[in-house]
Parts: structure tokens; C-alpha cells; sequence
């Protein structure tokens, strides 16, 4: 048996891995693929397995099987000839060249292009990962967790450096910026997709700095509520939008992503209505009628709809709930009575999130998009509705329900007060009379841009850490039970040397999949916040300032620490986020007029005037805060657009270098020189060799005495020329002056 | 003297050319250079003529000089060797590829590149004409005309082709739709810059046959102020104009120039502050502060402010007048006083509009750009503005000042009756009681949507017309009279083989120069009635039907009849007027919502109810309408962004299977191939050469017994990782059955 003939060295594993740098390090293991074993029917579960090994052997795949936890096997993948990945890698930058990625081809010399660019983790991970889940037919070994024949494979993930995360993250809290030297680190280990988040962070981040400066000086001098702020924030949020546009272009350029998502991986879900030729490559593409899918597209309207109405009816109830429990209600219990609503929300809430999260997913499912990334985009516009009906509609309406009409719509409250009358025997709740909490808005505001923050930065971190800690102790328990029992379990079989190695990869495989779109829709969600309703609270930024500094360590830790390595995906963008960004950027400019508008005591007194005038005076803002948003972006899009990004000139250069390589090579070196001056001689009308051509010309076709002929060869060369418009002008000149006399 | 040889043969040129189909035909005439002598200095006007025909043979170009009209010379030119212009086209192609405009490479044999692709004449006269204008350090004879040392250079101009415009024009006045031939023809003789302007005319055209039959149904449907015409005529814009966009680009792809607003030519009068390496090229380029530019710019602001108050300063006192003339006043002579208005505006505009396009294009000439086509935009910019306030003025102040508060502001008015009163001896001026003409606005559309235009047309034509006639009859005198004193003027002179021929280039060069920015400025301006105005009179896009199809031919017969044969431009975009079209296309969806609120007799009756509250409505309209507006647009581009354009699709297929070309040279054919399954032997874990190599890279590093060598040696083979892992699936499950049992 194979696990008997142990190594002679017992070496610690672990320890012994510090010094060493690359994926290589880890006994040169690419991915590892987790295999639950199914409890029932062992034939099967062996079948399949010897089918997997196979598949992975037939595409090139070393493998070692090891025993996992918890009736899983580990199956260790590398890649069984060096030489044999290079020639994939130099396949795909080929690829890259030939679908306008890179500027440049690859040098033809193989081995020079790889001095010249190394390949990195990311890259090699990149396609290693492809090899083992593309489709067979496409030359992978079509492995993809979870789904159909392969739904006892757990996860396939490659392995942490553990040395180069240590150093990152203790380089990281120890610097107060990134540069670009750290973010193409993180692409060199995690590929562009965890990258870009990065760069995103960094660059919100430093653009927080102004913000916070500025939003922490109109808090002093003008207060809350001012119009300077609004308009401060509005200018703030359209001049980070548009840099960051330009700067996304830039970065994928110096990156050499730039239209990589044109390249794009086939979903394996996806069904197709017939085949057809691209019109660009020739190869035979999958289509699907695009009419159908708009059909199954315009479901969205409903579910919208639907999200809207549920979560809003939720929001609603609890509010209306909360106001009169905090604000009117005064009998007893009132001290444990104001937290139902927050019971309410916070058992509701996941649910209802987690139920319409579903539903969105199925939605883009039935859309059958062709490639991940459109699917995916789909998903995240869903996904980023529900996220902003259950983020910003309390503040809503706080904003625009509370404030204006809360005299009004108050005295329709009495309906909790009633039914509890009718359920509670005692009849003794009192009321008080209702007033108005102006402070209700900033209040909430600091909530969620102080406190919920906080608490979720430490859910992020504390949380993955306990479940980790719970669940080692509950498996222990299991595994001492099933040792008990079956006497054979994962680590006992370990051979020495290799145990604290094994033991290592068993916790990695017990980690959660890092998800780089929960981070960004957390930084998104929290941009709305400062677009929407910062101006309630200018400290804002402030906060987010220092929290994001905190956020970018805290996800790096979540990467290193409590997340398997991601698989290193290429990106050229943000991707969905951009859109959200740009709407979350537009719906500020008008949202923040409003409450300054309605909440603003220079003004007028909240809600002292007539409704009428109010809604005028209210609309009338809006209106031209939206239209001097829509100028300044217009501006500042103007502006940025006449600053050359580094990247894109860098790549013109490339591009311009290239094609006068080409044509050197291929025409000679003239032909890319200047201008020469002409080589007819001074003082001769035209060259002796053209003369001579045109006389042969001429004669050919019999056009000597042609009037085209007699034309030209009235004035021969230039001296002529000369003369006769000499003769010419002093003709006139004397005409003129005979006229004259 | 060379005009005394005649040759023997006396052909009538005219007649004959209508056999030959190519500039060549034109006695090979590539250019005319009209040379206006100057009445005084004659030693100096010779001296300048002598270097002026000195410079054109310097760059190889044959001259021969004749008498023109009224004190001018004929200097005609043509390219000396055909070779050398064979060789500048080349090398002009070249220099496309090298800066993306074209996606191939031009053939490496010169003869197959010109047999693959022959010079249009569009080619031939654009490089002669700027071997005639560039500078004489990139090679060219530096004559700019009318500038400087060139004072006397009246214009540079290339003969019309009669026999083509003939068919040409004969063709489109019996067809009613232009398809892609005609527009490759107009592309090929005038260059791309006409030939855009005539592509958008004819999508235009197209687009405006749907709108006619929806404007004409609503019509008769639902009338006029209708909020469905409003919709429907907004999304039309909307569509319109994002098609565009789209078509635009595709024809640029199509004709070969996308991209070539990037290759520009510098303006002469471009003053620079230092030269600095282009960053793509490497070649120096002059460079002038963006931030110096940006200074200047701002001085925008002021311009518009000024051109604003005055031009609406004028307009409102002449609405006033009219007003109280037409609606109030019932004094006597008011059959002639109602004229005054109209006098007053005929007068006081064309003269402040001159006065005010000069300062815009000083401003523009401060501002100095380095490109002709920068500075185009930047002039066009401005003169856009101007024709926006005087062409949509009147109707602004229709339906927004006098309908809502007519009846406020009438009274104000009767200063005109104190004032004409004091003035008039009589005291016998009566005035009606005043009544707000509720279909004014609608009688104002029809009269700049038809009357207007139908003037503008018979302008257009007939005004050339005669004042060509005019011109040529006070010139027929003058010469007769000339004739008579100085007894050698003109024609007096020609050889009787020639006379024809000069004839027609001496009428030639009395002809204007043809502007392309003119009459896309009509066709912006009429588009901005239809965007804004046309919710009063759904029958706009019907009238606008009819005239730009006579439009178009009129234009046509423009460029070939009255104007002088344009130089052929290229173009990738219609520029400048894409941002006024967008401009517009936004501003209609909130004027025509405001015009449908206030005029709508279902919302309410006109004026009928009180200020604040229709305020209040009209805002809210607007601002819905601009949300509709925006939110459309944003799925329209969406929509439109889903389908694919034929132009950029055969572009990318053109550049992938170039770049696969290049790569199959440089590296054989196998580079692209798809990847081939794996060397991998099956059932062998590595491939014996794999294994060797690895055992000769470990035994070089010593690593043979490394830890890494000993795990992955465990399990030598397929087979055996296969046994262990069946072995381990087998334990688990037993295990399992223990643990249940």
C-alpha cells in the first residue's frame, strides 16, 4: 500500500515552508480537491471517484489522495509536466494578443518570453484551475463542484502561502497607504478580480481623506443640514465616480487586462437554441434568442416590484411599530416593548433577504445567460436592488415620511393602541401626545454609518472565527466518537513528516469560499450612505475614514486567515458595481437637496408651512440640484477626459511601436520615415523620368496632341511659369493704372 | 511666349468630358489656385507670385498660368509624377495603420496595394491639397490662403467633375431613398466629411417617416398638447439619436477612417510655449498650458452671459411691441405698425449675430487650439449657443412668459402707450381690452416649422442664384468697359481650344466655398424645434418630411452648382453637433412636458387656476418627464448596446484574423490551434519524459528525498492513487455502518 512507504526525514512541514516564496513551496501541490464521501452506496462513491482521477490524469494532473476530515478525501492536484503548463500559458497570452489584450504578441522565442515575463501564482493557479473544471471538449477535465456528476466534490482550491500572507499582512498594518507596488502584489498572488477591490478601497479611501477634511469643517462652521455640504458631497461623489472610471481603464491597462472580459468563460448551465459561427473568430458559437431572454428579462419588473412591496410593508410595519412604541406609547412594558421592531427586523429580515436572494438567483437563471460574467452581472443588479431597499428605507423614510407627515399620519398609530387594548386585559395604556423628533434623522444616520459598522466589521471578523473554534471542538468530539468506533480516521493515518502539512490543508478545506462581491457591496452600500444621507451627519466621512482603514486590513485578515486562497481571476473593472456606483452618485445629488431642503432651518421651520408651498419649495430643489449635477458631471467629465491616463498612453505607445516594428520589418525602414522632400530637380516643370513615363503613357494610349497634353506643355518648367504670370500681372498693373487715368 | 503654341487639334472641352469619369479627365487639373493681383505695387505682387510658383515646384507639383476675371490669375496645378503621388498616398496609408484608423496593414507590394484598393479621387485631391497647404518643414509648399505671406491667394480649389454631379444629381431627384451606393459615391468625390453630412440627413429622413406617421395619427387622434405626443416624440429622440451614435461609428469603421479625428492637422496659428516628446509616437510635439487654455475657456461664461442679455434683450422688447401692437393697441395705423416687430428683428439680429459670431470666433482664436478640429468644436460650441437663442427664444417666451403671465404682464406693457402717446401730437390711441391668443404658440411653431423652412430653402437656392447672375452682369460691364481701355483683359487672351475650358474654371472661381457646418447647423436648429416644440403641432415631423427631402437635393445641387468643389475632408463623426443633438434631445423632454402641462386643456384650463398650485404641477411634470427621459435613454442605450454593429464586428474580425496571420508567420500555424488533449500517456501518472526532466531538475537540486519528492512519490501512478482511494471511501463507509449500527 502506497501510504505505508513513508519518507525517511520526518522534516516539520509547516515551519520549514517560511522560507520559501512561490506556489512551488507547498510540496508543489496547485489545488486540492475536497471529496466528501457520500454515506450511502460505496460502490458508487468509488466509481465515481476512480472517474475523477481519471479525468484529472487525462489532462495532464498528478494526483495523491489523502484522507480528510469528516469522511472527506483530500485529492492533491499538480500539474504532471512544467513543460507541458508552459505551453498552455503561452497558449493563453497568445490568446490574449489574438483577442486584443495584451498590445503585444508574446516573443516567438519561448523560453525568452518567460524571462521576460514570469509567470506568476495567479496565472499559473488561473489555469490550472481551468484544466480541471473547463468542459472536456474544451481540453479540461470539466470538474465543477457541486453540480450534477461531481456533487460529492466539495471544493477544489489551491493552497495559502502562508509566509507571503504573514508578511503582507503585518507590511499592511503597519503603512497608512497603499501603493502600487502592494495592489500588484495582490495581483500577483490572487489575480486582478481581489485586486481591483483593493484599488477601489485605496482609492475611496484616499479621496475620503478631502472629504473627511471638508465634511469635518462644514460641521464646525455651518452645522448640519447646510447646502454647502450637499453640494460638497454631490461634487465629491461625481469627481470620485468619473476618476475612478478613468482610473479602472488605467489600471487594467498597466495590468495588461484591459477587455479581458471579452474573453469570456461559457457557463456550463447555459442551454442554447442552436450554433453559429462568430463573426469574428469563425468559431462555432452557442446563441440563444436574445427576445427570449428579454421576455424572461422583463420578469424583473415584477420581482422588483415584489421586493419593494414585501420589504417595504416590513420596514413600514416596524417603523410605524417603533414610533409609537418610542414616541407615543407610555404604558407599561415600554422599556422591552421598543425593542419588538428590532426583534422583528432582525429575525425577518436574513429570511425575507435570504428567500428573495433566491428568487433572484433562479430569476437569472431562467435569463440563461451565456458567459458567468453576464449571469453574474445580472445577479448582482438583482442582488443590489434588495440591498438597497433593506439599507436606505428606514432612513427614507425617516427622511420623507416621518418628518413631513409624521402629525399627520401619527394619530392613525392609535390602531396599535387599540388592538393591544383588545389583547391586553388590563386596559391600562396610556399615551403620550406626539412631538416630533427632528434629531430622529442624524441619529439614525450615525447608527448606521458609526455603529452598524462597527458591529459588522466585527461580525466579519469575530464570527468566521468562532464557528472555525466551534466547529474544531464539535468535530473533535465527533472524531474521538468515530475513532472510538471505526479506529482508522483522517489524522491517525497520517505518516509523520507529512502530518502537520495534512493537518493544515483539513483546516483550510474546512474555510469559506472567499467572496470578493459581498466586499464590494458592503463598500457600495456604505457610499450610498455617505451619497444619500450624509448631510444629516457631515462627521460622515469621518467615520468611514477611519473605518475603512480598519475594513481594508480586516478583509485582507478575512482572506489570509478565515477564507480558502481565492481562485485567481482575471477582471478588467468593478464590473456591476460601476452602475451601482453612478445611480447611488445621481439619486444623492437629489436626495441630499431634499433633506436639506425640508430639514434646513434657514429655510424654514421643519414642517411650520403650508404643504403646499413646502412641496413647491421642495421640488424646486430637487430639480435643480438634479439639473446641477447633471452639468457638473458633464464638467467634470469634460475636464478629467482632457487629462491623458498614464496607461492608455502607455499603450498607444505599445500599440504605436508594434505596428512600426511590423512595418520595418516588412517594408524596410523608409517606409515609416518622414516625409522626404520630392525628388523633382528645382527649376524643371517635371522629373526627367516622369516625363519620360508620361511620354510612354502617352504614346500607349495615343494622347500626345490630346488636349490634356497641349494644355500642360503650353509653359515648359517653371521658368516659363514665371514669365508669362509676370507678363501677366503687369498687364493688369498697367490696365489698372490706364483705368485709373 | 509658351501661350502662342497652340496645339492643332480645337476640341470642345466641355462637351467631351462627359466621356471621362475621373479628375485626370479634367485636363488633369488637380487644383486651381486663384491669384488676386493687387492694384498697386506690381514689383512686389511679382515677386510674390515668382515664389509662390517657385514653392508649388519645390514639392513637385506642374504649374501653368492664365488670365482669370477681374485681375486675378488661374494657377494651375497638378502633380508632376504620378509615381511620387503613388508613393505619398502609400506612405499616407501607412501612417493610418500606424495610428489605428485602418485595422490592416496595407499590402507589402505597392502595385497590389493600389489594384486591391484604388485611389478615390477623395484620396488623390486630400493629399495634393495638403502637399499644397502643410508647412514646409513636414513637406509641403506652406500656401495658406489668404494668410500672411499669401494675402493674395484668394482659394485653393479642385474643379468640379460636371459629368458626375450631372448623374448625380439627375439620380437622387428620382429616388426617395439614399442607400449605402449613393453614399460611397458622395465618400469617394467630396471626401467623408460630406459624405457623413448626407449620411445623417438620410438617417434622419428615415427615422422621421416613423415619426411623421405617429405625429400625423396623434393629430388626428388625440390633437395637439397631447401628453402622448409628448412621450411619443421624446422616446423618439431618444432612439434617434442613440442610433445614431451607434450608425456613426459604423460607418466610420466601414469607410475606413474611425479613429481619425486622432490624426489632425495642426492650425498655423497655433502659438505654442515649449515642445515636449509625444508620449506615443516619440516624435516632438508643440505644447501650450491646458490650465493657460483652461483661463481662457472660462471667459465662456461671460460670452454667454452677454450673448444672452442682449440677444434676449431684444427679443423680449420686439415681443413686446408685438404684443401690445398686435393684441392691445387698436390705434390708428395699426395695419402697418404691427410690422415694426418684424422690421426691428430683420434689421437688429443677422447684424448682432455677425457681431457676436466674430467676438465667438476671437474668443475661440484666444483660446488657441492645436488642431483645426479642436478649434472647430470649440468655434462651433459657441455658435451653436447663439443660434439656440435666436431661433428658440421667440417660442421660449410664448410658452412660458406669455401664456402663464400674460395677463400679469400685460398692463406693463401700456409704457408703449404713454410713450406713443407723448410722442403722437393726436392723443387718439385706443386699446383693446387684452385676451391671451391661446393658439399663438401653435401659429409661431407653424411658422418656423413650416414657413420658415420653406424660406430658408428658396434662400438657399435662389438667393446664389442671383446673386451670381448679378455678379456676372456688373462683371460683363466692368470688362466691356476694362475692354475698351485697357484692350487686353480675360478672355481676350485665351487660346480658342482652351477658351471653353477657362471659362468654366474662371466661373468656377467666383463660385463660395462650401461650408459643411452650415447646413448641419440647419438641420440641428430644425431638430431642436421637433425635440422642443413640436408637442404644439404634431404635424412638425410631416413638414419636416416633405422639406428635407427636397432639402437634401437642394444641398446636393448646392455643393454641384453654386459652390466650389469642396476639398475632401475626412471625418469619423459629425463632430461638434453630436453634443448639440444630445443637448437637445434632453432639453425637449423637459420644454415639451412644461408645454403640455400649461397648454394641456385636460390638466386644467389655461391659466385658469392659481399660481402656486400650477407651479407646483408644472414642476412636478418636468421633473417626472426628465426622470422618464433619463431612465429611458439609459435602457434604450442598453437595448441598442445588445446589438451588435456590422461595422465594428467586421473591424474585430478583420484585426483577429490579422493578428492570427501575423501569429501564424512568426510561429507556425500550430500557435492558434485549439489546445490538443495532453501528452499525457493514460494510466501513467507523469509522462516518462516529464519524470526524467523532473529527476534531473531534483537530482540537480539536491532535491531528491526532499519532502516535496517523497509526498508526491507516494502513490506512483494513476492506478495506485486510484487503490488508496478506494480503500480510504471503503474504511469511511464501514466506519459509517460501524457508527450507525
Amino acid at each position: 500500500m502506497a501510504i505505508g512507504k513513508a519518507g525517511q526525514r520526518a522534516i516539520p512541514f509547516v515551519e520549514n515552508l517560511g522560507n520559501l516564496q512561490l506556489t512551488h513551496a507547498l510540496l508543489s501541490v496547485d489545488y486540492v480537491i475536497h471529496y466528501k464521501i457520500p454515506s450511502e452506496s460505496r460502490a458508487e462513491a468509488e466509481a465515481n471517484f476512480t472517474e475523477l482521477i481519471e479525468a484529472l490524469t487525462k489532462v495532464g494532473l498528478a494526483t495523491e489522495v489523502r484522507n480528510g476530515n469528516d469522511s472527506s478525501l483530500l485529492i492533491f492536484v499538480k500539474v504532471a509536466s512544467e513543460r507541458y503548463l508552459a505551453t498552455q500559458i503561452y497558449r493563453e497570452r497568445v490568446q490574449d494578443w489574438l483577442y486584443g489584450v495584451r498590445t503585444t504578441s508574446p516573443e516567438k522565442d519561448v523560453s525568452k518570453a518567460f524571462r521576460d515575463e514570469p509567470v506568476t501564482d495567479a496565472e499559473r493557479l488561473r489555469l490550472v484551475y481551468l484544466l480541471v473544471t473547463k468542459p472536456k471538449n474544451e481540453g479540461g477535465a470539466g470538474i465543477t463542484p457541486k453540480v450534477g456528476q461531481w456533487k460529492h466534490v466539495a471544493s477544489i482550491f489551491p493552497l495559502h502561502n502562508h509566509a507571503f500572507n504573514r508578511q503582507w499582512i503585518k507590511q499592511w498594518s503597519s503603512k497608512y497607504v497603499l501603493d502600487e507596488k502592494d495592489l500588484h502584489q495582490i495581483r500577483d498572488k490572487f489575480g486582478e478580480s481581489v485586486a481591483f477591490y483593493f484599488a477601489f478601497m485605496q482609492s475611496y479611501f484616499s479621496f475620503l481623506l478631502v472629504h473627511a477634511a471638508f465634511g469635518f469643517g462644514t460641521w464646525i462652521i455651518v452645522g448640519q443640514y447646510s447646502w454647502l455640504y450637499a453640494f460638497g458631497n454631490s461634487l465629491w461623489t461625481i469627481v470620485f465616480f468619473e476618476w475612478w472610471k478613468k482610473k479602472e481603464v488605467d489600471l487594467a491597462v498597466q495590468w495588461g487586462v484591459r477587455g479581458v472580459s471579452r474573453i469570456q468563460h461559457p457557463r456550463t448551465q447555459f442551454k442554447w437554441d442552436h450554433e453559429a459561427a462568430d463573426p469574428v473568430t469563425g468559431e462555432p458559437v452557442k446563441v440563444y434568442s436574445p427576445t427570449k431572454r428579454l421576455k424572461t428579462q422583463l420578469l424583473q419588473i415584477p420581482f422588483a416590484l415584489a421586493c419593494f412591496l414585501i420589504l417595504g410593508a416590513v420596514f413600514l410595519f416596524c417603523f410605524s411599530i417603533e414610533i409609537f412604541l418610542s414616541e407615543v406609547y407610555n404604558g407599561p412594558l415600554k422599556t422591552y416593548l421598543v425593542f419588538t421592531p428590532t426583534i422583528i427586523l432582525t429575525g425577518a429580515l436574513p429570511v425575507l433577504s435570504t428567500i428573495l436572494g433566491n428568487f433572484a438567483e433562479k430569476l437569472t437563471d431562467a435569463e440563461n445567460y451565456r458567459t458567468n460574467d453576464a449571469h453574474h452581472a445580472a445577479l448582482v443588479q438583482k442582488l443590489f436592488f434588495i440591498n438597497f431597499i433593506t439599507s436606505y428605507i428606514p432612513l427614507f423614510l425617516t427622511a420623507f415620511v416621518y418628518m413631513p407627515f409624521g402629525n399627520i399620519l401619527v394619530p392613525y398609530l392609535d390602531i396599535f393602541r387599540i388592538t393591544a387594548e383588545k389583547f391586553s386585559s388590563e386596559n391600562a395604556i396610556t399615551t403620550e401626545s406626539f412631538q416630533i423628533n427632528p434629531d430622529r434623522l442624524k441619529k439614525q444616520t450615525i447608527y448606521f454609518t458609526v455603529t452598524a459598522q462597527i458591529v459588522n466589521l466585527a461580525l466579519e471578523l469575530i464570527v468566521p472565527y468562532v464557528k472555525r473554534q466551534a466547529f474544531k471542538e464539535v468535530e473533535k468530539v465527533q472524531s474521538k466518537i468515530t475513532q472510538k468506533e471505526a479506529n482508522g480516521k483522517a489524522s491517525i493515518g497520517d505518516v509523520p513528516e507529512e502530518h502537520a502539512f495534512l493537518e493544515r490543508v483539513r483546516n483550510e478545506a474546512e474555510l469559506d469560499i472567499y467572496d470578493v462581491t459581498t466586499d464590494y457591496r458592503e463598500m457600495i452600500v456604505q457610499f450610498g450612505y455617505l451619497s444619500l444621507f450624509s448631510v444629516a451627519w457631515p462627521l460622515t466621512p469621518v467615520s468611514f475614514l477611519i473605518n475603512n482603514w480598519v475594513e481594508m486590513r480586516s478583509d485582507a485578515m478575512k482572506i489570509a486567515v478565515s477564507s480558502q486562497r481565492p481562485i485567481p481571476w482575471r477582471a478588467d473593472s468593478i464590473g456591476p458595481w460601476l452602475n451601482a456606483l453612478g445611480f447611488l452618485s445621481w439619486l444623492g445629488s437629489i436626495v441630499s437637496s431634499a433633506i436639506v431642503f425640508l430639514f434646513n432651518s434657514d429655510t424654514h421651520g421643519p414642517c411650520g408651512e403650508p404643504w403646499n408651498i413646502s412641496a413647491w419649495g421642495l421640488l424646486f430643489s430637487i430639480f435643480c440640484a438634479e439639473q446641477i449635477f447633471l452639468g457638473t458631471q458633464y464638467a467634470v467629465r469634460y475636464i478629467l477626459g482632457q487629462i491623458d491616463s498614464p496607461g492608455l498612453q502607455k499603450e498607444r505607445a505599445h500599440r504605436f511601436s508594434m505596428r512600426k516594428q511590423l512595418l520595418e520589418e516588412s517594408l524596410g525602414p523608409e517606409a515609416t520615415e518622414r516625409l522626404v522632400p520630392p525628388t523633382v530637380q528645382y527649376g524643371e516643370k517635371i522629373t526627367r523620368e516622369a516625363l519620360e513615363n508620361e511620354a510612354r503613357r502617352m504614346s500607349v494610349s495615343g494622347a500626345i496632341g490630346s488636349p490634356e497634353h497641349a494644355f500642360w506643355q503650353r509653359q515648359q518648367g517653371l521658368d516659363e511659369t514665371v514669365q508669362v504670370g509676370r507678363k501677366l500681372i503687369s498687364q493688369t498693373a498697367s490696365g489698372n493704372q490706364t483705368s485709373k487715368n
